[in-house]
């Protein structure tokens, strides 16, 4: 087989986002938990969006982010995602097209339209999501190219793809065609009540199928059922080759059988949306990692992204990542 | 007649702006006069998209910007403007009206979709405008609501009206209700281009239809055919009973028929877009006016709306107005 050609391949649910801000209070009349993704219906979204205040739009999505991301430090990268035919939709395949990031996916003629996340971020720069899939929940096995899935050194999966109906499938399927090409499969925990979800089948999937675990505090100790952070970074060790795992300020841990390496995280000067700061971690870090960089300056490209997208509102950087990184000399 | 129960009644085009990040090699690529607003067509606008970056998309339009800052300020506002029935207009409205601001314009049901403007800002915060005027084109005077305009203490119109069609037709209807019930009226030159297209009509329009006129120095020097900012602002003196004119840093001259007042600008840490700086003017200077303020005070008000929308991206306010008015003693 060939030597990819692309770094990463992302599959995720493709999402445009509607970035609000709001108080606290608002988070609490509305009965939100703060800091966390909701799935919402059509008729509560329409309702959640007549309630809130103006929004600016920007496509998101947790693993189109990343790619996003990918794209920004210089990174070849393709994506699959499910959109609609519309504005929204328009949208979403210009911005991914617009970066340099393959989008191909065919969108959605009939059904709902594409799907948007309300995100309120409160004062203290935490993002509260409320995601309408709409038409992501006709991503399937159909919709993964074999081709493209061969070309990526990775193929990186998130979590939140166990929700819509058929989109498991299509993540077993490209696992599955990632591997068989002697590629890496990477995954996303995406947010702690999704482990709660899917614990049972995020600890199996972990457990043989997965190559790169990201996963922040709450995640990681969410699917260990454990209150204490150390206790499940040790669970995890040797479960996959490599688990990264983040801890907001206090840096991230990248856990391997044998050892484990200690990041600090990029201070900023004013922190204003955390949303995207996973996903822009997950970039720096997969960005590192396929262009032969050492496990801590994975690391650190991935909290140099992460610093990046939480000093401005929207989940995808503003700025060159390339040109960062290069002045951090980690380029 | 009743006392006026809102401050401003806006009337404009109704545009989403997508906004993206350009080099001066792009704009010259594309053949675009930079810090300019060119109108495109269908066609056009789709192929600049195509070759533009990725975007953030964010109700704007210049008068529905000025009613933005004028919510923001704690006033009452109501907008006139026609949006599609498509998942931008539905984005306008929600936007206008989770600000607080009255519109209920009825959007168009067959036609062009909903306006854009492709803006792309230069790293020296620069903003080139490139409006598709979709749905805008159908504003006519059966839009003109007399009570609402009746109810208003100024009615504001852009001069980019003059470009749809029939939107002329509606300026003139409001322009007379307002007079006929004793409020004010009030326009804004919009852009040097724009001037260049309307000259003669707005000169006569100036002289005895209009009683608040905002112009920065390129709109103001290109009325007058001179390339001189003074001579500009002598001979605009008396010919409406304010004007207000603007030199981005340089500050701003309130201009009336006895006297010159001088208001310096808002500093800012760091520009970013400079996109709506003279929309968040108006809405400072009208908010003051409308609340009893002295001329300078209004221009510091304009002043310090202007500073917060080209802080960041977008051209409405991030941060609340009134906090900051108050904070500097303004309200």
């Amino acid at each position: 087989m060939a030597a990819p050609s692309l770094d990463v391949v992302g599959i995720g649910n493709a999402i445009v986002d509607v970035i609000a801000q709001a108080d606290d209070a608002f988070i609490a009349r509305q009965g939100l938990v703060k800091g966390a993704m909701q799935l919402i219906d059509a008729a509560r979204a329409e309702a959640l969006y007549a309630e809130m205040g103006p929004g600016i739009e920007m496509s998101g999505g947790s693993a189109g982010n990343t790619m996003a991301g990918i794209a920004s430090l210089g990174g070849q990268g393709a994506y699959i995602g499910k959109v609609a035919e519309d504005q929204l939709g328009t949208v979403y395949a210009h911005d991914m097209r617009a970066i340099g990031v393959r989008f191909e996916t065919a969108p959605l003629v009939a059904g709902p339209p594409t799907a948007r996340s309300l995100i309120l971020v409160t004062p203290d720069a935490q993002r509260t999501m409320n995601t309408f899939l709409g038409a992501c929940i006709e991503l399937g096995p159909e919709d993964i190219d074999r081709a493209l899935i061969e070309r990526a050194q990775v193929t990186y999966l998130e979590g939140y793809l166990f929700d819509p109906p058929r989109a498991k499938a299509a993540f077993q399927k490209a696992a599955e065609i990632a591997h068989a090409a002697g590629r890496k499969v990477s995954l996303t925990l995406s947010d702690a009540f999704c482990v709660e979800r899917y614990r049972d089948e995020f600890r199996a999937l972990i457990e043989g199928h997965i190559d790169i675990l990201f996963a922040n505090e709450s995640e990681i100790t969410a699917l260990y059922e454990t209150g204490e952070f150390d206790k499940a970074l040790a669970v995890v060790r040797g479960k996959c080759e490599i688990a990264a795992l983040t801890r907001s300020e206090r840096g991230s841990y990248v856990v391997t059988a044998d050892a484990t390496h200690t990041v600090p995280a990029v201070t900023v000067a004013k922190l204003v949306d955390t949303t995207g700061a996973g996903d822009l971690y997950a970039s720096g870090f997969l960005f590192g990692l396929t262009h032969g960089r050492d496990l801590v300056t994975c690391g650190r490209l991935g909290s140099l992204a992460a610093a990046e997208v939480i000093g401005h509102y929207g989940a995808r950087p503003e700025a060159s990542l390339k040109t960062l990184a290069k002045e951090a000399g980690l380029i």
